[in-house]
């Protein structure tokens, strides 16, 4: 018996065991490999590249046209698209379902051994890359480098768009926290790596419990205004969650007027430091959130309860947090939810992944895309991405071929799979945050302008742009 | 043993087989129950519930209070709130979890034994539906109703946002068959669902393979210029495609030039043609593709290629498509991604789930929320949607109270859950889709404007009317 059969039959005396408790579904037995997670085109090309007997060594760069807010990218999604490779197989069902699609039954046959072979250039996550850099660059037998682009590009493209987004947002509230609140507007289960590369681009903290489970990120929340309406009155709700969480206790107080919450807020507030304890915060949610949480510091303080912290949430995103800093609002902790987890308004990156060598009969062929539109042209031939500081700060980037070197240039491009197996550090999600913020200290500030930051400098190497000439050049003699 | 323990005994076990196999993971022992996808402060209120004895029979509405495109929603995302509210349960290691997060052990063992009790009317999935209209209505103890708030959000909104985008895009298309492409830019592993509700929303098929295996939707697909340029002559890419695909062969036709692609393509058309097979089609992925189509429909038809179908692609969205129909572009099926699988450019559906009703001693208790910015005040009590017809087609909704009945309406909302049991039918995607083309073509065409559609008549019935009055009044008297 295989490995293969053997896991079969497993699978199968799992699936009695648990249908005898009574178990809903066992997602996991489908769950156990992605590889159908890709586009139907990945895998007639690969029985093209097949039947007629071409699979070279091909090399793809992923790297995105245009940034979609600011000048600069937090990269996110490397461990994805790693335990994506470890795991790559056909299952029978897979190859099943591939033959009622009217796939060969001989290349079928070669899929179902088929394995991820190749090596694996990639930007640790966390790091910062600009428009044209290869953040990955996949060396393999063409069929399994192309047959991995579409997930390498859903996970990456999602992770780093979200990190990127956070890191605006974070960097608009000038060291205030910001909470994550975005679930319920998240894009289905698409939430979990959201709420991850949230906290990648420096989030504190996120109301996903599942998120907290599964990855250790801090959890936070207050109440909603359900709990407050469902009570007669609204001082009782305060007094109901207060004697449930004395040491936690945040207050909601817009629900019907924020004035007259505040100061019921106060008087729960006295109320728990008879007891010995200390309220928390209140949270504003809806309204001029600068003049309201300047009035209710103003009540708060009043009282004596100057430790009282102010939370405001509502359709939050970096500029409305800007402006409130700007205006001197009295805002300790941002809640972002809708804007934060699915990037609004650019939901999506429009990373790529393109072919840009071939080896045949042992020889490198630099491969390119021209266009009718030049920005979709592609950079050919194997390439490094180097990074040059000054005084620390990054000063600009180099794009060169492989085997040039770039004077004081420092390689961001490191190796994270070889032969198919992970070479790589494997950093945790909270080394991966760390390593991110270093990043991000080192880019000079103009970068970070929410708007109307300079384009930071991104030069080709002097073999990269003679060897796009060459090609440009055939091409159009050519084709 | 308690079957909870012997379920557990069971995982463990299950658990050591599997890593005997050397298998990667095992989700499912985690994936099965899904009750910590919610935000922290639905579990911290239930504590405060739980702690107060205040556990009462409350109602809440889920509505959209403003539709991101358009005049009409097209509902989605019920499948899944059913297959959640029936599984629901916390696992020994969801328990575990919020014991480090400091909740109460005697609520945590309450928590163990929490199921779903409650009632659940619901908009069948691919019904219409306007602002403001309770697509969803939950009643059940607050505890339990409060809990599922975030997961039924988070699938209500996406399922529904992309539905509805979904169906205008093939609106523009004016019966041009449209091929979800999205997966690349979908929001990570929120890729299925999107693509689900894509077929509900009337598209063709998908790209996405998964999507082909988990749900039956039909995949289609061509190639990628990565294809093209990895050979060393375009021609010799189609000959390898065609080759491997004679009986559904897409060949892409703009790597280098979209017009001497066309030629290529006709002349390995003529190469099909004497082995007895015929070119499927050819795609165009940049440039002008009104203009490119119709120098491309002209070349296939003068070589008697006339039964050859024109796909373009490329960043198309609902209003592109419906310049390139109104400039008289010859595309026969249109390849559109980013845009339809993220909802851009509102990426997340603003709806929302409001309490509406308590029963305390017996007694409805409507409730409601006032709010500074009048938008965000909720309609109070158990409340039913009605449908009036006029020759057909839609008229007029009416929401009314609970106990009011509307002359000539129909009723929207139908039971779904009693007593925490489903009882509605569970249609297949196939008919979910079909419902929602019925629906459709029920909608008068002014609604259906891609731009400056009109608002369609939403009244609130004489009951509910006095009812928001009353409770205002009494609102504002005592808070």
């Amino acid at each position: 018996m295989t490995t293969q059969k053997a896991s079969n039959h497993i699978n199968n005396f799992v699936k009695k065991i648990l249908e005898t408790f009574n178990y809903p579904s066992i997602p996991s037995l489908h769950y156990m490999t992605e590889a159908l997670r890709t586009d139907l085109y990945q895998l007639t090309m690969m029985q093209a590249y097949w039947k007629s007997g071409h699979n070279p060594e091909a090399t793809f760069d992923y790297f995105v046209r245009k940034i979609p807010f600011g000048s600069y990218l937090i990269t996110a999604g490397l461990t994805y698209v790693l335990e994506y490779i470890e795991n790559l197989r056909f299952e029978d069902d897979d190859i099943e379902y591939l033959r009622t699609q009217g796939f060969d039954d001989e290349f079928l046959m070669h899929l179902r051994d088929l394995r991820f072979t190749g090596d694996i250039l990639a930007m640790p996550e966390g790091s910062i890359a600009f428009p044209l850099e290869p953040i990955i660059r996949v060396t393999a037998p063409i069929m399994e480098a192309q047959l991995i682009e579409t997930f390498l590009l859903n996970k990456m493209n999602f992770s780093t768009l979200i990190a990127t987004k956070a890191s605006r947002v974070v960097y608009a509230a000038k060291g205030r926290a910001i909470a994550e609140f975005g679930l319920r507007r998240a894009q289905g289960d698409g939430h979990l790596e959201a709420t991850r590369a949230t906290y990648i681009g420096g989030c504190a903290s996120t109301s996903n419990v599942l998120a907290g489970k599964k990855l250790g990120i801090p959890v936070s929340g207050t109440m909603a205004h359900s709990f407050v309406t469902s009570f007669d009155h609204e001082i009782d709700s305060y007094r109901a969650y207060a004697d449930a969480f004395p040491k936690r206790c945040f207050l909601l107080i817009d629900t019907y007027n924020s004035i007259e919450g505040a100061k019921k807020a106060v008087i729960v507030g006295k109320e728990l430091e008879k007891k010995g304890e200390r309220l928390l915060g209140v949270r504003l949610d809806s309204g001029d959130l600068c003049e309201l949480s300047k009035q209710v510091r103003r009540i708060l303080d009043e009282a004596g309860l100057d430790y009282v912290k102010i939370v405001a949430s509502g359709d939050l995103n970096e500029w409305k947090i800007d402006e409130l800093m700007k205006k001197g609002a009295q805002i300790d902790m941002f809640g972002v939810g809708t804007e934060l987890i699915t990037g609004r308004p650019t939901p999506a990156l429009d990373g790529i992944y393109k072919l840009s060598d071939v080896v045949e009969h042992g020889r490198h062929i630099p491969k390119m895309k021209l266009s009718e539109e030049t920005v979709k042209a592609t950079l050919p031939g194997r390439k490094m991405v180097w990074r040059v500081f000054e005084n620390g700060s990054f000063k600009q980037d180099v794009i060169s071929l492989d085997d040039e070197a770039v004077d004081n240039g420092i390689p961001l491009l490191e190796q994270a799979v070889k032969n198919g197996k992970i070479v790589c550090d494997r950093p945790s999600l909270d080394e991966i945050r760390q390593i991110a913020a270093e990043n991000f200290s080192n880019l000079p500030d103009k970068y970070k302008k929410l708007d109307g930051a300079p384009v930071y400098q991104v030069e080709f190497s002097p073999g990269l742009t003679a060897l796009r000439e060459t090609i440009v050049e055939k091409i159009k003699r050519e084709e």
